[in-house]
């Protein structure tokens, strides 16, 4: 595997903040769960920056979409916000980029319990080795291409179109 | 998503038992995962029997082979102790079976902080979904033909052969 | 010991909610955290109402020193949100009850990473179970009496006025 | 608070080893538990060795005994394995220290998920800081002078003799 994580934020990546008592963006966990997943291959982490992704403009899909053309490596996860996750894979779905580019994300913080962002993880990474060239939304053990998944909102869950 | 999830026991499902201070076999941690995965598809959970791998008996390889032959899910994820997971990857394998079958585990048990188990379980969940027919090992983000893999002990990691 | 547990809500008993993104109250942490502390007596856990305790008004804190008249127990443990547990203190304090009654909560949720509720917890039974009548708030190792407390918010801590 | 935390090993600080399987000792959880409990007062931390209590010699509780006549804080909280915590309370409460002294542990290891080690913690912190000088075992919610205290092997629990 020669794979590269790029964080973005999301609810995935969210901390509490014992002084205001929001979810917050702080240090990232994603590295710690990287080595407790006790992977056998170097792993590039790519901190971007750490976002809602409500509050991400399109100046942002364009740094993540800078960020997959600059890969070296050929499998790419991309950690992300849930509400716009469909807009992001829109984009990078559109540049006809040569790698397997999977974007997920989680429903429940890493650092709540009973959190999804393990599993989804795993899934992700699976997926990202596996799958051919293109870009994909993997979310609780379901698998999108970028151009047929909606989230929906009321339900929690992502959907086909 | 149509798949069945078959629990043999193994480190991943071991719990800690207060009065002898031994990591034992009690009720399955399985179920409860699912639960957290946010899982939009039925997954159907059948717990074989539970047994460190080291245990294993063939008639118990053989078990789990006709539980696989029996099973109307084509997508076969199978919780294994990590000691003899080639043992019974190879049996399955040379059964010449028409579904994808992806065995996993954990070097951590699920229940112990720090644990590989949710990453390894999301991990097989996607191989199984995305492979075509056969029989896998997937552990710590690698994904291994039943006959190509083995467990270094000494790193405990798994290896081709 | 004969011990009664009154639960008003509080960052302590604090739950994500997946759809909202949200901390809310929906099912109450403590029951399991009395599982899990493993007691030999038994408990009288008592769940008031569920609020932060920014939004309690004074028929809150009536309803609370109501629970204590009533309580047949002579030690009781108060879960409360941080924000006002020395305005809910000071209306237990001026009653004269003739009981050991110990406010305690968390600045980080029971169902969050590093939180500090179970420690809370089992210091705020001690003190109930030691300290003669009296009423007294009881936070990260620190215990006050009810006329002789105030949180500092910037510094997320309790200090002696 | 002017305190010593005095750790021996016992199961409240097992970590679980992948290669072996065994719940061994590593480095300490202790100084974590210490951060998240979010104590305002400075904490002396004493590591003086790492045992199964089942292993403890005569010379380990005269270690034990030394470390706590060496302490110049008068509160000192003892983490120790359970199942011969009474024979070095004995030990200690032969010697006519002038000091608080509160031995406690944990039926299951602080890195097992639904561990009483937290709750423990807390209650024998208060119990170090309100109770007057003597010898005490502080297990899951119960506290003991150190002349009438055993452990009930059968039933995981302290008892009065």
């Amino acid at each position: 595997m020669n794979l590269r994580v790029i964080a973005t934020g999301g609810t995935f990546d969210k901390t509490y903040d014992p002084l205001s008592g929001d979810l917050i963006f702080s240090e990232s966990c994603i590295p710690e769960l990287l080595r407790h997943a006790r992977l056998t291959d170097t792993i590039n982490f790519q901190p971007l920056f750490a976002l809602d992704s409500l509050d991400m403009q399109d100046s942002h899909r364009q740094q993540i979409l800078e960020a997959c053309r600059a890969s070296e490596e050929r499998q790419i996860v991309i950690i992300h916000g849930t509400d716009t996750m469909d807009a992001t894979a829109e984009v990078l779905g559109k540049a006809a980029l040569t790698q397997t580019i999977v974007l997920t994300g989680a429903m429940v913080p890493q650092r709540v319990m009973n959190s999804d962002a393990q599993f989804n993880l795993g899934f992700a990474f699976a997926a990202a080795s596996i799958l051919p060239t293109g870009v994909y939304v993997a979310m609780n053990a379901q698998v999108f291409n970028w151009n047929e998944v909606k989230k929906n909102r009321d339900l929690g869950k992502f959907e086909r179109k």
